[in-house]
């Protein structure tokens, strides 16, 4: 019998089209997520778990096989960490996404790794609650995934990342074990965070196949949102610093050079923009004097009087402010914002890069990424969460992999990063596309420190092997 | 040369009067902390460490001559976590007590670990801004210590616990090792968590050296407060629970219990409640029908909205809820909460129990503690968080060390509070006083797992041994 079907047998999947998956389109979905890289070999097999049984089987299998193990989710990772490696199991979790329990009371819900971000929103709002975490996938995106990668996004200078919003787990070990971590409280401290220290491993130390997440009421009242015009990019995060400094605390915070929003323009076309500030604004697709735009929207019950204290701060750093006059022109500004990423990618394949720096750095972040694009006359469109320092440095390249040159222009860009007292990394991960730079920003002692603890969970090396570290 | 003079020699303690002490009077104190258990034994020496360097290097001379370390703070933990052991080196950083660095427009501070949590706040406060950590100990215990317990505190509902205000540390670990966990940055995903991993970790897998803590801005507006009677103990956890259920968000909410109550009257006498909604309540020293007592107060820019909001709230719970007329008004009220502690020292020797339930089972366990000291004829004064579901049930007894009969009702109450879903410490940490209890609340598998996460930090098990884990 062949391993897949001894695997299968195991699972019990007698019809080899359910759990245990081989087909060539299955294993060549499997090869990519959202980054746009796409690994030149193939998985095993797909298995698509449907209970923690599955996963547990799999992996106790795994082990017993000394085969490595993918842990995937909904496959909208943008740093290859779940793509499959040669010869490979990919454990799919993404059907297991039921939501097990909703405490309203205790503002907390158990939901199962495949649940999406917008599925558990939907589900909690008539109750006043929310689900923050808000990575920009939110609606494609799992939460099992959010917790893998401690997934970042558009409210954590306000709201907190992933991190923030995990009480608890329930975690498969390499070889099959189930743990559970964490508390249903908001306080807890007996033994060590292993809440923490599962949050943010990339499947590489355990599969999470529960969540315990808090949940937050819904902010009071409507946000209110202003758009600021900024004569270029420096002044702009100049000027989002200087909210952040005036004790000030946006919900969205975001930033959009003159790069990507000639894209932006290009892509809506004007007509888009007709009632918003930018209206009328130069700037054509290759016009690096179209001005520099933020964006930024208060909420809670105090929006209305932060957002009128903010329109003399950003005044004062050169900025041209409007208060958007409703719900709806607020969210105008906002689609502007959400369709960088379809505007860049309809010019080709595209790098999202994801450096993060002090929000004091930022000018100086975005003056280093134009000089880097200048020398390697390479167009970078960039956007930022600016409340945090987290910057989206995009490349666009042709053909089936990452350029050389691009790789070469996204080098210097992490180390200018890490020079400011930055991070290769805000909230994408490492996966496999940063794994070369990570022993740099950890230093020698942490990295090899990191390298054992993962022993620790697994010391035949069989999840996610290649991921986060290189060797 | 004896162990000490070699010890000494390698520090460069010439006098034998400054860094390594091993006087009388020293070594007792650090049999104690603030958890009134005093060990029997005593340690070699105490170190006080003036510097990163004498950190190193006295872990550096443990890890050769295998002795083990103790590291400690301002010694006012709570769970004996810091106590010297028997033939060990008590590392005390408190002498490390420098804020390095205030970056106020990054909302961050980089401080030694000796520094205490009021004078860091009374550092930063002119900048409009503040260390949301509020354990009650805030003006006598130190940062290092808040890190090393994850401590919690009395705003942790609204502003989350300390692990949420930790950016980065720089840790010694066992054999003299410096490394730098975390980033000065919102977001960072390079790697496991460490610094998650070392907060809470209490002193056994390394030794805190710097921390690089966050900052909020400082509320605005003045903060407005509530006192609240309820006819017992049941109904005003049930209140406080209907406060969060109704989506509003106190950034304090102490329930006082009959008994607890009843000892803050004995110790201030009547007239410290004129003014309050405590003036004239029945209750004497011994009255359990002295009514319960809920504290809420509201901060930031909404506080008078939702204080009024949450007035219907506790009335629909049979609450009689009160307004305070001023700021000072209110100060009165948190004062009373604030003598608790003063109240029941007075009695005698008190152990500080620390369970944490959900919001939801506050009103059982309240029950629960009720029967306990029922059944084994102890009075049991408690307050609670209730924001959150952190109990302190007390134990007043005399002598040298708690009783036995002490312990097996603290037992109940452990069992109790597990068997409602919650945790056998909130806030306090594990250390010497509750260790025999954390494998039955982690589990087997997981408790082997935590064993050997320290092990890769402490292969020789130097580091703090016999607390957090019994074995």
């Amino acid at each position: 019998m062949s391993t897949i079907d001894q695997l299968r047998a195991a699972l019990g999947d007698t019809d080899g089209n359910g759990t245990v998956v081989t087909d060539a389109a299955t294993l060549d979905a499997a090869r990519a997520d959202r980054s746009g890289f796409v690994a030149a070999e193939t998985a095993l097999a797909v298995v698509f778990a449907a209970s923690v049984y599955d996963v547990q089987t799999t992996l106790r299998f795994a082990s017993q096989h000394a085969i490595p193990v993918v842990p995937r989710g909904a496959g909208t990772g943008l740093a290859g960490g779940a793509i499959g490696s040669a010869g490979s199991i990919v454990l799919d979790v993404s059907r297991m996404d039921r939501i097990l329990e909703i405490d309203a009371e205790n503002e907390l819900a158990v939901v199962e790794p495949g649940v999406l971000n917008d599925a558990l929103n939907a589900a909690v709002q008539p109750l006043g609650l929310w689900f923050a975490p808000d990575p920009a996938s939110k609606a494609i995106s799992s939460i099992g995934g959010n917790i893998a990668t401690n997934a970042g996004g558009l409210l954590c200078a306000k709201y907190g990342v992933t991190r923030e919003a995990v009480l608890g787990l329930a975690v498969v070990l390499a070889d099959g074990r189930l743990i559970r971590t964490g508390h249903r409280t908001v306080k807890g401290v007996t033994g060590y965070d292993l809440t923490a220290l599962f949050t943010g491993s990339e499947g590489t130390l355990g599969v999470i196949v529960e969540a315990t997440v808090r949940l937050r009421p819904l902010p009071d009242g409507a946000p209110v949102t202003l758009g600021v015009f900024f004569a270029d990019v420096a002044t702009a995060a100049a000027g989002a610093a200087s909210v952040t400094a005036a004790r000030l605390r946006p919900a969205v915070m975001e930033l959009i050079d003159p790069v990507a929003l000639a894209f932006i323009r290009s892509h809506l076309g004007a007509d888009a923009f007709i009632g918003t500030p930018l209206e009328g604004a130069t700037g054509g697709a290759t016009d690096a004097a179209a001005p520099a735009f933020l964006l930024v929207q208060f909420d809670g019950p105090a929006a209305g009087a932060e957002a009128q204290a903010a329109l003399p701060v950003l005044a004062g750093c050169g900025g041209a402010a409007q208060l958007a006059a409703d719900a709806a022109a607020g969210e105008r500004l906002l689609a502007i914002r959400r369709a960088f990423h379809a505007s860049v990618a309809a010019g080709g394949e595209v790098l999202i890069e994801d450096v993060s720096v002090p929000r004091s750095s930022m000018a100086e972040m975005f003056v280093a990424i134009a000089e880097i694009g200048r020398r390697h006359g390479l167009a970078i469109p960039t956007v930022a969460h600016a409340g945090d320092g987290n910057l989206h440095p995009n490349f666009i390249y042709t053909g089936d992999s990452v350029p050389d040159a691009v790789w070469q222009a996204a080098d210097e860009l992490f180390r200018a990063a890490l020079a400011l007292g930055g991070t290769l990394t805000g909230e994408h991960g490492v996966g496999l596309l940063k794994r070369r730079w990570l022993a740099e920003e950890l230093g020698d002692d942490s990295y090899a420190l990191q390298r054992d603890l993962k022993r620790v969970f697994d010391p035949q090396g069989i999840l996610n092997p290649g991921k986060v570290f290189a060797d």
